[in-house]
């Protein structure tokens, strides 16, 4: 199935807590951001699973924006899993204030026969197990990119890695990186991972850009400089969302990734200038093309 | 007088601790990493003060690196500027353990006739008077490169403004640009130092690269990716005689700053991956242009 991306994640009701105040019940998830970044560039198919309280409300706006639901699973007698963080000073790093796994506890995902030929697919950050019986169900991967976070990392490196490998594309934030690799400088972890066999391995590193690494080649990537960090929530699975979206109607070759992580970076700092989705929901593909040029422009030799 | 460029700063005995070990009256300070590196694309002239205590050593090796020594002036009786600074951990930050200024502490630099039509000048790290004593010497100041460090932020913020809006020129690393502009965010910082009436900030920012803003045009570059980190002391001098000697063989133009961050860069990632000046010193030209292509590749789109 051509220009099709398929996530599967989280769906949350965030309670976020910034200097500029607190915001309950927002709407949130990997699936979510992922989702509602990549449908700039794709059709997007979201996988998921939320409780009897989760708002109709939520699902229409999703649906509004044509992102197929039908993998997004509501589980009678469950409640939707809720996440509170905090972002202080910077806002650079999200602390976790509560957790309340609920429906997402016990979820295994299940494809819709129609996704399970989809070659581009997110497995947002959960067990590498769950992460495993997902890469199981997709016939034909082309670009599978696969989450994780420092908890996993602690519990079960190996497993991560074995993941990786499969998966075939990793993508981490710096100190994840730095950790799975058990080293101090991000070059020499970089090394590291590519040479336990993970094939392509993508570096978050916020305000200060990202990165593809492949035994063939590196790309760096500074990021775009905004000006307004509202709400770090979602900026990663937003820049994977726009990774994916555009490989997925570009095609994948070196050059397509370069510009994928334009696109991805592109997308991560417009989720952080609104509240929750709130700037993912309204954004137009006009404004993203002509940040993704601003980028470009700001990089070129 | 074209290709010259000349390099004010201070001429140091330092002694350094890293997790490596501790080394002792290794030869640094600001003019002498900046003209150490710029040596790779023009021809420089160093101007500098150093006590009875300087190696003659220290001396023949600069001058047989083609370094013209008629700027560096030994006071008698005195001493040489000394240095004591440590590394630890992932060796990011310089924990300044002692400073002896000696014959630094008096200096007034007083450029040699012969050097005074230089376009093309380090304005080493000291405070804002002294630096304007020096860019008053240059008669035809075409890039003039102003460092300066936290404590003359702090001591006198709005001399350091005024004085980089002399020098056209300012070089700052991340926090000090952050401070300069009393901004939390690095966007919000470089369009205010512009705001002030700065004609070109190039901020440093270690592992994460380095950017070059003016009113008309932003230009972000990565790090290279080093796998040495052996001795980070000098690598913003080096950085800036990079930029400096390669704007100086080049020309000014926007085209021309980007090129100059690549070599700035690559010589900033040369000097840390050996103890003091040692890298440096061996360094060829051959290099310094493969290391150039190399990051040249790994940020292309």
């Amino acid at each position: 199935v051509a220009q099709q991306v398929v996530g599967v994640g989280s769906v949350a009701l965030d309670s976020i807590h910034t200097p500029f105040g607190v915001h309950e019940n927002l709407l949130g998830g990997s699936s979510v951001y992922f989702s509602l970044s990549a449908r700039q560039f794709a059709n997007v198919n979201l996988v998921g699973v939320v409780g009897e309280d989760f708002p109709a409300a939520h699902r229409q706006m999703l649906q509004t924006k044509g992102i197929d639901l039908k993998g997004l699973r509501t589980q009678a007698g469950g409640k939707t899993f809720r996440w509170t963080g905090q972002y202080e000073g910077t806002m650079n790093v999200a602390k976790t204030l509560a957790v309340e796994l609920n429906v997402l506890g016990e979820f295994n995902p299940v494809l819709p026969e129609e996704y399970r030929d989809i070659g581009f697919a997110l497995l947002g950050n959960c067990s590498p197990k769950v992460q495993w019986n997902v890469l199981h169900q997709l016939r034909a991967p082309q670009f599978v990119l696969m989450d994780s976070m420092n908890f996993w990392i602690e519990q079960s490196r190996q497993d991560v890695l074995d993941m990786a490998k499969r998966a075939g594309v990793l993508c981490l934030n710096y100190e994840e990186t730095l950790m799975l690799a058990g080293k101090k400088i991000l070059s020499r972890a970089v090394d590291e991972v590519l040479n336990q066999g993970v094939k392509t391995l993508i570096v978050k590193k916020a305000e200060h850009g990202s990165m593809v690494a492949t035994k063939e080649f590196w790309f760096q990537l500074p990021a775009y400089p905004t000006r307004e960090v509202i709400d770090p929530t979602g900026a990663g699975d937003s820049f994977a969302g726009g990774v994916l979206g555009y490989l997925a109607s570009a095609g994948i070759s070196p050059a397509g990734l370069r510009k994928a992580l334009i696109y991805g970076t592109v997308m991560g700092s417009f989720a952080v200038e609104g509240l929750g989705t709130s700037k993912l929901q309204e954004l137009q593909r006009a404004q993203v093309d002509a940040r993704a040029a601003e980028l470009m422009e700001m990089v070129k030799l």
